[in-house]
C-alpha cells in the first residue's frame, strides 16, 4: 500500500516561479531579450574581491569543517555590529544566529513562535513561501488587508481585531516583498507596542534594508528596553552582496528566542555552509561603498521605471520601494496569471502576478526592478506599447 | 508582556555535543592531548584536488547565484548514477533531491511522512537530532528497543505491536549512529514489506554506508517495483568526502515524495549552497579510490579499537561498524555521562554517553573511531589502563 504524503505537503501550492518561468518558453524573441522581472535576484555578481576571498575560504580545510551551529563568531560580530551602527544600538554576536538564508530564518522564527494549530499574523499582499512554510508546519496564517489607499502599509488597529487566543505572532516585510512598501518607523513602533501587550511575537523580515534610499535607522525597535522579548528581526546576505548562492541570512533575538532559535538549527542545518560565512565576515566592513553604489542604481531604476509606467494609460505604479514596485494592470476583472503569461509570452518581461501573494491580488503584478540594468528597464517603454 | 516560546522548542532539550566538550576544559593533559571520539566529524581534510574544485567553484559568478530547488542537475545526475551503480538498479536525477546536510533531509522526510499528532517509529539507541527533530515538530518518536543480544538490529516483528492509527513512518539508520550496527538485507527487506503492509513510509538514513567493508548493493529495496510509493533513503556527502562544513546531503524517493520535498525545500532552503555541488559533481567520479583508501583505513582503526578494547576488563565492544562502535562500559548502574565525564576529564578521551541516544542506554558509551588516526586509535591502550 502506498504510504500517504502529510496532507499539509500534499495540499502546498508547488513553488510559483517555476510556472510563470515556463511561460518565457513561448515567447518569440520579437522584442528582444527576456527581461526577466521575477525573482528577487540580483542584477550584479559579486565584487570581484568578495570572489576572491569566497575562493581562498572554499579553498581551506577549514571551511570543510563543522562551525558553530548558530553560526561562525566573527561574521556574528561583523553583523552585530554592522547593525548596532545602523540602528544606533547596542548589540552583540550572541544577539544573532546564521542562517541557510532568510527563508530558513522564516521558518525558524515560525517553529519558534507557533506550532501547530496555533495562528500567525501576515499582512496581505504576503511573500508567498511566508504563507506556506506556516502552512506546512499546521500554522494557520491570518490575513491581514494592507490597503492600496495606505500604500500598503497595514495597520496595527486592524490587526487588533484578528488577535485570538491562538495567535503567536506578527509577521511583517519590511522594505515589503511584494509592493515595496516601506513601513514609517512609527508604524513599526505601534505594531511592537501591540506584541508586547498582547505577549505576542513580532517577526520583522528586513531582507530588502539595505535598498532603503534613508542612510537612518528604519525604525527604533532595537532601542526599546527589553526588545529581545518579543521582537525576531531577519535579515538576508543574498541580495545585500549578490550571494544568494551561498544561502546565508541572519536572525537577531534575545537571549531567550536564542536558546530556541540554537535547538531548532541544530537540528536543520547543524551549521551554516561556512565558505560564505568566512568571506562575509570580510565583506560586512569592507564593502560598504560597493553596496552603497548598487543601491543608488538600483534607485536610479526605480525612477527610471516610474517614469516609463508613467507613459502607459491604465497601468499604474501602485507602490515602489527598495527593490520591488506593485503595478496595477489596466484590466479589473481580468486574472493576473493571464496579464503576466501574456506579458511574458508576447513581449518578453516575466513579472509575477498578483496572485501569488495571497487573496485579492489579482489587479497587480509584481515587479522585481532591482534584478536589471537600467537600460533594460528603459527598454521595458517599447515593451509595455500598445499592451 | 514577553512572548512565549512554542513549548515544544522550550521544552526540547538541548543539543548535547557542546555539553560533551565542555568536560574536556578540566583535563589536564596528563596524558597527551584530547582523543576525541565523540562527534561523526571526518578525521582528514577533503582531498587536495577537491579543495582546488571547491576554491575555483566559490571564485565563480555561477556559484553565488540561485540553482535549482532540488539542487544542481550536475550532481543529481552523478549522484543517481552512483547509487544505481553501487545497487546494481536504475536511479535518474529526478528520483534525487539535495539537501544542507543530511539532518535537513531527515527533517523534511518528517515533514513529508507526518503532521504533528502523528508518530514516527524510530529504534533505540536512536540519533539524538532524529529524537528531537520529531519531537519540534509536534511528532511523537515511539522506541522500537534494538537489543544488544541481537546485535543492536531491530525487528520487524517488534516493530508491528508499535504501529497505531498515528502511525506515519519507521526510520532506521544504516550503518547506524550509535551502534555501528549494519543492518542485513533481510531485515531491511523485512522492514520494507512491513512499511508496504501497512501503507508507512520507511525513512532509511544511509549516511555511512561508503564506510561499510563491502563492496556490494547494502540492499535490495531500490529494485523492487513500486520502491518510491514507500521508501526514501537518506545520504550525506559530509563525511564520505570530508566536507561537513559546505553542507549537504540527499534524499532518493519516488516521484509523489519528490513533488512534496520540492515544495519542502523551497521554503526551508530555495536551494541547497551551490559551490559544494559544483564540486561534489566533479568528486563523485572522481574521488572513488580517495574515498575506498580512506574506507581501508577507517577498517584498519576499527581493528585496533576492538583490540584495545579487548584488553581491558570490563570494557565491551558490544558493536563495531562502519564508522561507530558502541562500547559497554564496566559499572551497571552508573550513569554512563558520569562515566563519559571522568574518561574525559581524567584520561583526555571524549566519547559520548549512551543516554544521549535514547532511554536505557546507561551501559553504553558512543565511540567514533572513524575520527582519528591510527595511532590515536592505539594510545586509547595506555588511556582504559586501570580506568
Amino acid at each position: 500500500m502506498r504510504a500517504s504524503l502529510n496532507p499539509l505537503i500534499a495540499d502546498l501550492s508547488l513553488p510559483p516561479i517555476p510556472e510563470a518561468q515556463s511561460w518565457t518558453r513561448r515567447y518569440d524573441g520579437a522584442h528582444g531579450p527576456l527581461i526577466n522581472l521575477s525573482q528577487a535576484v540580483p542584477g550584479t555578481p559579486p565584487h570581484a574581491d568578495l570572489l576572491a576571498r569566497l575562493a581562498e575560504a572554499a579553498g581551506s580545510a577549514d571551511a570543510a569543517r563543522y562551525g558553530m551551529i548558530e553560526g561562525d563568531l566573527a561574521l556574528r560580530t561583523a553583523y552585530a555590529a554592522e547593525t548596532a551602527a545602523q540602528y544606533g544600538v547596542k548589540l552583540d554576536a550572541d544577539d544573532v544566529a546564521i542562517t541557510a538564508g532568510c527563508n530558513e530564518a522564516f521558518a525558524v522564527a515560525a517553529m519558534l513562535a507557533a506550532q501547530a494549530g496555533d495562528e500567525v499574523i501576515l499582512p496581505t499582499p504576503w511573500y508567498f513561501n511566508h504563507q506556506t512554510t506556516l502552512s506546512m508546519l499546521g500554522i494557520t496564517p491570518i490575513a491581514l488587508p494592507a490597503r492600496a489607499e495606505n500604500g500598503f502599509v497595514p495597520d496595527a488597529a486592524d490587526t487588533r481585531a484578528l488577535i485570538t487566543p491562538r495567535t503567536r505572532a506578527i509577521a511583517l516585510v519590511t522594505p515589503n516583498n511584494p509592493t515595496g512598501a516601506i513601513y514609517p518607523p512609527e508604524t513599526l513602533a505601534t505594531f511592537a507596542a501591540l506584541a508586547r501587550d498582547e505577549g505576542l511575537w513580532l517577526i520583522l523580515d528586513e531582507t530588502y534594508r539595505d535598498f532603503l534610499a534613508d542612510d537612518g535607522a528604519p525604525h527604533g525597535l532595537f532601542g526599546e528596553p527589553d526588545w529581545g522579548d518579543n521582537l525576531i528581526a531577519l535579515y538576508s546576505f543574498s541580495k545585500s552582496y549578490a550571494v544568494p548562492g551561498h544561502r546565508l541570512g541572519a536572525m537577531i533575538a534575545g537571549p531567550q528566542a536564542v536558546e530556541g532559535i540554537i535547538k531548532i538549527l541544530d537540528n536543520l542545518q547543524i551549521c551554516p555552509a561556512r565558505t560564505g560565512q568566512i568571506a562575509l565576515a570580510w565583506a560586512i566592513e569592507n564593502l560598504r561603498q560597493w553596496r552603497a553604489d548598487n543601491r543608488t542604481d538600483i534607485l536610479t531604476r526605480a525612477g527610471i521605471f516610474t517614469e516609463v509606467i508613467s507613459r502607459h494609460p491604465g497601468w499604474k505604479v501602485e507602490s515602489i520601494g527598495a527593490y520591488f514596485a506593485y503595478l496595477r494592470h489596466p484590466w479589473p476583472g481580468t486574472p493576473a496569471a493571464t496579464v503576466a503569461e501574456r506579458l511574458a509570452r508576447e513581449r518578453g518581461v516575466l513579472a509575477l502576478p498578483g496572485s501569488y501573494f495571497g487573496p485579492g491580488q489579482d489587479d497587480f503584478l509584481r515587479v522585481a526592478f532591482a534584478n536589471v540594468e537600467s537600460a533594460q528597464v528603459a527598454a521595458l517603454d517599447e515593451r509595455f506599447a500598445g499592451m
